[in-house]
C-alpha cells in the first residue's frame, strides 16, 4: 500500500513517525524471496509545506522539512517540538556577539543542515533533490517532498500589516491576530517533482496541521488542490482541534479569527470537498453526526498522539481506513 | 605615525599586534585637550593576503583576515596558532555526518564569522566593507584591509600537478614540493579602497610572513608592488627565516625549491627592491654585511615575538626605525 501525508510541521512529523513506523511493521502484501532492499521505494511519501521558509544569515531555512525530517530520523526534540536533541547554541552566540538579529534559534547541528541546504541550492540544486539526499544522509528512508521547488512564502495579515510568516509566528509568538494568508509565489509555484504522483497514492492523509498554515500553502502550489479532490485513493483529513482547541500552535485562534467554527466540524466544514474521512478525537464524539451531514465518513478515535506508541497506533487506524 | 603591515596569517597577525599594543601606548604627537574618540582614525592598517581565501560548504572563508582579526581582538587560539580560543565543534561533527567532506576544521564560534561574510557578499558588500564591519564587531580598531575585493586565488604547482592552496596547506599540510606559484586573477584584481593610500605610511612593514605564500600574492595585486617600491615612507622588511629555518609553516622548503638561498639573506634578496631596512634576527648577525652589500639597511633583534610583551618590544623597534 502506498501512502502519502501532506504535512506541516509537529503534528505532521508525529503522524510520519507514526506512518512510517505502522508501514515498516505490516507485513509484505506480496510474500517476496529475498528481503527487501534497504534504499527500495518506500510505501509512504510526506508532501511538506514550505511556506514556513525563510533566510536567516543567508542560510535557507526549511522549518517543516527539517522537523519532519528531524523526527523520521529519531533526531528531533521530543520535548521541545522543533530542531535537535542536544543541541548546543556556540554560533548563534557568536553571531549575536557579530551584531545579527538572533531572535530565531538555530542549534550549532541543525546550522549543518542549513548550510549544506544553501551550497546546493545555490550551486542550483532544487529543494526536492537537497531534501532528499539530507534526509538520506540522516537515514531517512520515506520520501520527503517539498509541495515545490518554487518561491511561495506565507505572508501573514495582522491589525499591524502583513508580515513573514516567521516574523508572525517566531519573532512575535503567534501574538497577532491572523486577518488573513497571503501564499506569495503560489499563483506561479509548480508542484515539486513526485508531488502529483503521491497524491495518487491507494491512502492520502491531511495531517493534523494547522489547516491555513501548513495545509493551505500546499494545496495552494499549482495543480495540488484538483489533484487532491480527484485523487482515486481513500483520502483521509485528521482534525487539529480537539476539544475546542488546538493540540498545539495558533490553529483555534486563526479558525476563530477568519470566521470559521473552532471545532473538529469547523476544520471538516473547511476539507469537505477535498476529503473522503474525516478523524476526529472521542473528546468530539458528539460531532460524529454534523461531520457525517457534510458527506463525509467520521472516524472517531484518540487522535491526540504523544510518543511513538500512540503514533503508531493513530497510523494504524488510518492505514485500516483505506 | 601612521603605519602600515603587510601580514599573511599567523606571523603577520603577532607583528600587527605588537604594533597596535605599541602605538596605543605611544604618547601622542601633538598633544590634545580632548581624548582621542575610540573610533578616531586609527594609525596602523594591516593589508593583508587574501591568496589563501576559499570556499568550503558554500562559504567565504579568509584565513588570514581572521588570524589578524580574531588576534588583534584578543580572541585567537594562541597555542594552536588560527582559530578561536575555547572553540567547540558541533556543526562540523554534523557536517561530517551530513557527508560533507571536513578535511578544513572550522569552530563553532569561527563559523558564525564565515556565516555573516557570506551573506554580506552575497548580497554585494565588497570584501574590504564586510571585513572592516567585523573587526569593528570584535571591537578591533586598527583598518584591517583586504589586499583586494576581486578574486584572486593563491595556486600552488606541485610534482603532482597545481592544486588549490588550501588543499595544499591544510589538506596535504604543505609536504609537497612547491615548483611555482600562480596568483590566479592577480592581473586584473584591483586593490581594495585603502590600500594604495596605506602604502603612503610614514612606516610599510612586511610582516615576517611567508615571502611567497602571504607577501607574493599581496604585492601581485595590479599596482601593489610598484606603489611600494617608490613609496614615501620608511619601508622596512622581517625576516620570518631564522637560523636558517622558517618560524612557522614551509617557507624555508619553498625558498629552497624556488632556488632561493634558505637565510633571512635569501629574503633580503627578494625584497631588496622593495624595503629600506632588513630586519634579521640576532642568530643571524653574520648575514647582516651581505645584507648591507645589498644597498639595504641592517637591524639586528630578537625577531621571535611569542607572546604580547615580545611583539610590543619588536614592534617598537620598528617604529623607532621609521
Amino acid at each position: 500500500m502506498n501512502v502519502t501525508l501532506l504535512a506541516g510541521g509537529v503534528g505532521g512529523a508525529r503522524l510520519a513517525h507514526g506512518l512510517d513506523l505502522a508501514l515498516r511493521a505490516a507485513p509484505a502484501e506480496t510474500p517476496t524471496t529475498a528481503p527487501s532492499a534497504p534504499d527500495a521505494s518506500p510505501a509512504l511519501t510526506v508532501v511538506v509545506n514550505v511556506g514556513d521558509d525563510t533566510e536567516l544569515h543567508g542560510l535557507a531555512i526549511s522549518p517543516d522539512i527539517d522537523t519532519v525530517v528531524y523526527t523520521l530520523a529519531g533526531l528531533n526534540d521530543e520535548d521541545r517540538g522543533w530542531g535537535l536533541r542536544g543541541e548546543s547554541y556556540a554560533t548563534l552566540a557568536a553571531l549575536r556577539e557579530l551584531g545579527e538579529d538572533t531572535w530565531f534559534t538555530l542549534g550549532d547541528r541543525d546550522l549543518a543542515t542549513h548550510i549544506v541546504r544553501t551550497a546546493r541550492l545555490r550551486r542550483g540544486d532544487p529543494l526536492s533533490a537537497v531534501t532528499a539526499q539530507l534526509a538520506r544522509s540522516m537515514g531517512v528512508l520515506p520520501h520527503i517532498v517539498p509541495a515545490t521547488d518554487d518561491h511561495l512564502a506565507t505572508l501573514v495579515d495582522t491589525p499591524s500589516g502583513r508580515i513573514g510568516f516567521q516574523e508572525y509566528f517566531v519573532g512575535r509568538q503567534h501574538a497577532d491576530a491572523v486577518l488573513g494568508l497571503h501564499f506569495e509565489g503560489a499563483d506561479a509555484a509548480r508542484p515539486a517533482p513526485g508531488v502529483l504522483d503521491a497524491l495518487d497514492a491507494d491512502l492520502v492523509v491531511l495531517a493534523p496541521s494547522n489547516p491555513f498554515l501548513s495545509i493551505e500553502p500546499l494545496l495552494a502550489v499549482r495543480g495540488v488542490r484538483e489533484a487532491l479532490a480527484t485523487a482515486r485513493g481513500r483520502r483521509v483529513a485528521v482534525s487539529p482541534i480537539v476539544g475546542g482547541q488546538a493540540i498545539k500552535g495558533p490553529a483555534a485562534q486563526i479558525l476563530e479569527t477568519l470566521g470559521h467554527e473552532v471545532s473538529a466540524l469547523g476544520v471538516a466544514r473547511i476539507y469537505a470537498d477535498l476529503v473522503d474521512v474525516m478523524v476526529i478525537d472521542e473528546r468530539d464524539a458528539n460531532l460524529a453526526g454534523p461531520v457525517a451531514d457534510l458527506g463525509l465518513a467520521v472516524h472517531v478515535t484518540d487522535t491526540v498522539m504523544g510518543g511513538p506508541p500512540g503514533r503508531e497506533r493513530l497510523a494504524r487506524e488510518l492505514l485500516a481506513l483505506a
